[in-house]
């Protein structure tokens, strides 16, 4: 349950403000350089705390191998990964520990199991996706190794939407935007919501090219299918697209297919996927954030013994997680991706004799 | 990878013009009344050829029961459901024998497996979700013994959105079409393009209501994750939205919070989920179909042998895949609820103690 | 719960008396010629009633392949098949309606799920091997395309052991002996035990040769380990050695570690395995069955009211279940190695440069 | 590959001279008290250097809980520890670096993934069953809420078998004797071998009492099935027995039925098993060690580069590795019977009701 991908599995531990956080990432094939410099840089794509536009709560979030990797290479054994946590202002949370956030998982938690970590979310922060992002990084490298490539970036902010796209440019900016033209606008938009204590919504795009042709499992582990749930997963997410997504019910059939000619496909409309199984183009995924739940207006809630109050946050949040998600919608394609390069493996009989031939 | 649910598991086979369809229903719990008749009623709202929306293609889907229900009542072990292929007219898929079809799935099939059943889709055929409809009958008579009920119907088709909902309407209307006044300008939208030998795409609105507080898994097996990957799963969706989706991401965290109030949330665009569990409230799911790729124009491709020719295809087809697509969404939804009741069994220690105490 | 193996996925159903048994057999690579008449002689050796040694009771156990195969070749789907129940004398289990036979499952599967099946132990019956032994002929087929063989035979019968090995007279002896020697013994003590209305335990010797060095996945899926919990779940099943399993603890480890030389190991007390995976040596298991509980003395017992009753069982059962028990074994072997051949493909970054390069 | 358990999941990592071990255990119920303590006194019962009939290699073995526990209560998320090595005399593995040695899994991981952790095992030393320990004693303080209690000692060694077993006097012995009378004899046996260099097999017992009836899952996760993977699972196991075992195939089927009276069994050949399911009485298995692998005599082996070369160990090693693999027998058995115990709820409607009605 706290376990994701099937050949290559990442398991995750961890709360907000317990003593560290972090995962085991299992079936990493042997003979793989494990850089971990990499792996830190890329925590630090997504740390918080590197402008204003992000929560003013800084971590570390420095990464240390325990196991699966010997002097420099994996081994092929579970590669465990953890990050302490060094800025546990845990009285900032005092004042929500017997009431239920609107917006947040501390209703249904406290449903489901009758007890709740209340220090800052507990399990249910996005704190977690740091542990993701250092998964996420050995996948990249992983699959680097047959040239497949991922990038994002958000092509929206509270209904700013990018009308260019541009990887490299989203690179250095502050709010990762892919439209440089749109950057200044969809940046004005956050601070206005923080300045009123309130928070923006947005979209991340994600893509990967270099894909090969024939990633993904009919019918119940389908690429675009397991790259809906990955998504779906990253907190705050409310809404998945796979290639033209919502707007492609919109087309006729004659123009929404994509025509195949000896050169590829003439269009990409479907989003580098056709039957759940990755056809070679690039794999565009968008994925849509709510605004952030925690806001600093007052707000209606209950308390655990079903008492009417208002809520009145403290404290520092992202006034748009969907930046910071950015990273984390990378990380996750990437370890889709690289779990399904290793489970396409037999799935021919010239697989079997290539190896064991 | 042809199982889906990891409680209540259905692992479903066959290919669309080879001599059955099936399942396997594990996990249902010893004891239910399963009714045989039910499950073939809810087939019949799937069945293509009720009317000239659909494809002409007339398939009796009968389901018969092979194991695992013993004078009407579930025994707890596996139940086994077989549908005869009974209407394969194979020569109407002679001429793609070598071929591509632009958005299908016959490309990535070819290139990953390197053999390819051609006769109308094989295993990639929507043909396969009858089974899925079978599996999520007795998904529901389960549901229903906590008192959760499932709906569905077409909130959009072509561009032309619906304004209302109501799914009794939707429950006799040829298209499920949830808006009454729309019905009329949905249908011709469709018939328009049937008679250009082109096709549509629509939208489904899904809703659970009763759903008990606490269903879906952190971190890896959240509802809305689980659920979007169900949807994302089905033949031709291609985007999935859980509650206000990607609507979501224009409004301000105040305004897109749920207060909570002791009789319960003042609004639901959460849509039943908060942290990937469900709050108690209507669980609602968005799924975007993207027109039917089978039309009957004259469209580019290539050959197994990469030659470029021009595909025209025969044969019957739904001129709106997303209509019959709303019965499945309903299944899916349906065995995602299911699975996510018996998997929080065991959540609380008290569960323990109820029933072993 | 039905499913046995990871990436080579048999999931089965069915129950004696029921209308069919059968399997889905998931992860085949496609490119597979599967001959469905060796599939149906594998059956054949496992069938009942071959001679006076087994039960009278006669079933055909055709097998029917339903999907997964298209023009002799695997297309990489999921195989179905099915064997029908033609045989189902239901009136020989009347008089066990509501006792529990002492030795069988009856009583457990009462007490868990509430409700039984009580024609002929249903789901608990060994007639479900037979969907093991057809998934197991595909395994083999798989296997013998990197030159693995698997064959077995009785090393024990009421006691009497082999004295030596001969999978080749095994294969045409009516119960299946290693040793020529010792078969009229073995086989005059199954006769008395039957004359007597009793039965007799025995033991079944497996081994495998060509097996690939590295088959096996540490910690917990190695290849003993799971070979022991194949062997474990087979019906009747008490115990399972690998290599020289029980013996190896009178030994002092000086005696039991098998020296390593250019041309291989020296000795293979280990049975093929070290640390849970293949060493290139022969696998060795043997698997202990105890006497069949269905005899025909009467024998004490209780009903589902908790009424003290006399058993006294009719109908037509094994003296010694170690004989078709065999085949089992076989098959079982089979999945095991299948699983983990596909299963290691991917543990080393070469695997991934062979494939994708 | 590094997981156990199907419900409650225990997933382990780290290498024997890395920098820490560790777990994530998953599926714990929330509400359970946690008593960091208990935790910590099993894995003393485990940790080397007890007495001189174990290694002289001292580990402190000190447990740290990561998550998961709030306020010394479960909360439902996964709990992660961390076992920092603390005692890596690494140099003492120098000389084996290049070659393989006997009876060990150095040839078989080097084969299968290209490269090897060599010091001291990495990750195929028994010292990664430290963590098995920890997370068993987890599982056996849920067991405890429902009455089921572990015990387990040593009813073999050498040859030398107990003829009494006293699990309460197991607990003090330093080699956990199950038989007194027979404790010195065994003692000496183990010392003998030790002053000649090399080591001695033996046979842990191990018991469970107060199992509920129905834990244990037809047809594919059987208890006694896997039982029998976890015990064979554990290093150095070679043989499984459940119940009378091997013992059970030279009685007849009159002998080995257990009758049923409404006071329960009559005898228990059975093991506490029917059908793979529990009965509710004594779950009996024994696990059978060869003798340790790591001895000090010369042995014939080869090197990386196919050398014929003599292995000369060095360092510090168990004897008897039966010893402390009690210890680790009673944690598998107690993950086991834990995650059966989950996995049991929901088998029956009367479940679904209780907990949600």
């Amino acid at each position: 349950m706290n376990s994701f991908g099937k050949k290559l599995t990442m398991t995750t531990f961890g709360e907000s403000h317990g003593k560290a956080i972090g995962c085991i990432l299992d079936g990493v094939p042997a003979g793989l350089k494990i850089d971990e410099s990499y792996i830190q840089s890329e925590l630090d794509r997504r740390k918080p705390g590197k402008s204003k536009l992000e929560t003013g709560r800084k971590e570390d979030d420095k990464v240390e191998i325990l196991s699966g990797v010997f002097e420099g290479i994996s081994t092929g054994t579970p590669i465990a990964m953890v990050i302490y946590n060094t800025n546990q202002k845990s009285r900032d949370y005092g004042n929500i520990k017997d009431l239920f956030r609107p917006g947040h998982a501390d209703f249904s938690y406290w449903n489901k199991y009758g007890i709740r970590d209340y220090r800052g979310g507990g399990r249910s922060s996005a704190r977690e996706t740091a542990t993701r992002v250092a998964a996420g990084a050995i996948a990249k490298l992983l699959l680097s190794r047959v040239g497949v490539s991922i990038q994002s970036g958000l092509c929206e902010v509270d209904g700013i939407k990018a009308e260019q796209i541009d990887f490299e440019y989203a690179k250095s900016s502050k709010l990762y935007a892919l439209d440089p033209n749109k950057e200044k606008d969809q940046e004005k938009a956050i601070l206005s919501a923080k300045s009123k204590h309130d928070s923006v919504g947005g979209v991340v795009l994600t893509t990967a090219t270099g894909t090969p042709i024939g990633l993904g499992e009919p019918l119940y582990y389908k690429l675009d299918a397991i790259l809906a749930e990955a998504m779906m997963g990253i907190n705050a997410a409310k809404a998945v697209e796979i290639g033209d997504g919502t707007s492609s019910t919109h087309l006729k059939g004659s123009q929404n297919n994509d025509p195949i000619t000896v050169g590829g496909f003439s269009s990409n409309h479907a989003g580098g996927t056709l039957g759940g199984i990755s056809n070679g183009d690039t794999i565009v995924v968008k994925t849509h954030f709510k605004p952030t739940p925690s806001i600093f207006q007052e707000q209606d809630t209950i308390t655990k013994d079903n008492t009417e109050v208002k809520c009145n946050l403290k404290g520092r949040h992202d006034p748009c997680v969907a930046i910071r998600g950015s990273i984390v919608c990378e990380a996750m394609m990437a370890l889709v991706l690289a779990d399904m390069l290793l489970l396409n493996l037999g799935k021919k009989i010239e697989h079997i004799e290539k190896i064991y031939g």
